[in-house]
């Protein structure tokens, strides 16, 4: 029986992918995706029919992955990161709708929160929220009222989609919002291009954040009350050591 | 050159480890960690040394990692799901302070917002907080109000520990404090023993939450306004259809 499988692949380097998506990637006959994430795993999985879509055509990509599910072919759809947070899953379950054809599996992938983390450091060891600065399909209102009520609650924060050619004042606009609540000396970090070529994280403080030249390969942390640096790292203590 | 590597062994099946996970346990010398971790890769990875603390113990466990890496061993100190989220990364990084010895690795790993996102369906498809509803470290009203501040932000969440022998109506309570502002019939799911034997997943409503049977195996998600189900399972759009 073909299924499709929707698969978190991680930050793009093989090192960083679960079994269960290497396995996945192996056992399929087409690979689906942005021409971007599936120009990542074209290599190490080469051999297959390989399949893509620019950005912005996200449904008709779901789309052509369910046919050629349903025409046999074990599909297997890349996401880069997780397959569920900001990825494809929700949109293959809303266009196959009730349809029980194909078989669905998502297979979870680490997200920048995760993979970019352990690059920074440790930033969150407690209580966090992820929120990206895409107002493509969500109104930046909602957007600075989620970023606003994080601030509140002392969350922790990843910071996903900060910056883009179209958007060049987001991580700014949201550096501004954040500083209504949180002091300007607040413990950030910022990482470039995880598991890829040129990582590098950044450790500065939000007001620093408020005008450091992001990109969109770039996943921001801001860290909450008790955040702090240690040997270049940004660590969040969960209160171990006090007990 | 020893290292110390803090891997994030993801939900627990050897499938859902990263690549690079693998890796830093088979490259070890020592395994370290909370006995019920350890136990889930001991098999896979037989002939290493294995030291274990229980679980209230986390700065002597560290403080013995530290020490075996010191004495030149490669030493794995294995944490469930994420290195960092919730982790032991940080509380490493205190114990260690500026010293540069031993070397620090931190190896990600799937948190439960991703593996146990898969399992139910998509539900953190949007901007999401991750809540534990552990008092141990966090007072219970920093706790009240952070989830308090996720509802009003229309955020969905990822709750972590709903509920331990000594907590037994903190999901509850929780539920409680969500629903001052969210509706009863709000989508929410539960995973029970995501990647372990009895991995079980459930929709239902807030309402139905707050009298769930929930046991500390368990990680609960709550949908935003969007959140809908699918064909059994939870999903919450992105938006992707509407463009």
């Amino acid at each position: 029986m073909a299924k499709l499988s929707i698969v978190g692949i991680g930050p793009g380097n093989y090192e960083n992918m679960t079994v269960k998506a290497d396995r996945a990637l192996r056992e399929s006959d087409v690979i689906v995706g942005y021409t971007v994430y599936v120009d990542l795993v074209k290599e190490q999985f080469s051999g297959k029919e390989f399949l893509t879509t620019p950005m912005t055509r996200e449904a008709d990509r779901c789309r052509m992955a369910i046919e050629k599910a349903r025409e046999g072919k074990n599909v297997a759809m890349v996401c880069s990161g997780d397959s569920g947070i900001y990825g494809m899953a929700a949109l293959i379950y809303e266009i196959r709708g009730e349809s029980a054809e194909p078989a669905i599996e998502v297979v979870p992938g680490l997200t920048a929160a995760c993979s970019g983390g352990a690059v920074l450091g440790a930033p969150l060891t407690h209580d966090f929220a992820v929120i990206s600065l895409s107002d493509r399909l969500t109104d930046w209102n909602k957007i600075e009222m989620r970023l606003d009520n994080a601030a509140k609650a002392d969350l922790s924060m990843a910071i996903y989609n900060p910056k883009s050619k179209g958007r060049p004042d987001h991580l700014k606009k949201a550096c501004d919002i954040l500083l209504r609540t949180l002091p300007g000396d607040r413990i950030c970090g910022v990482v470039h291009n995880i598991g890829r070529e040129g990582e590098k994280a950044v450790t500065m403080t939000l007001e620093e954040l408020r005008t450091y030249d992001a990109d969109m390969f770039c996943t921001v942390f801001i860290g909450n009350s008790m955040t702090t640096v240690i040997g270049g790292k940004m660590v969040t203590p969960r209160g171990y050591r006090d007990v």
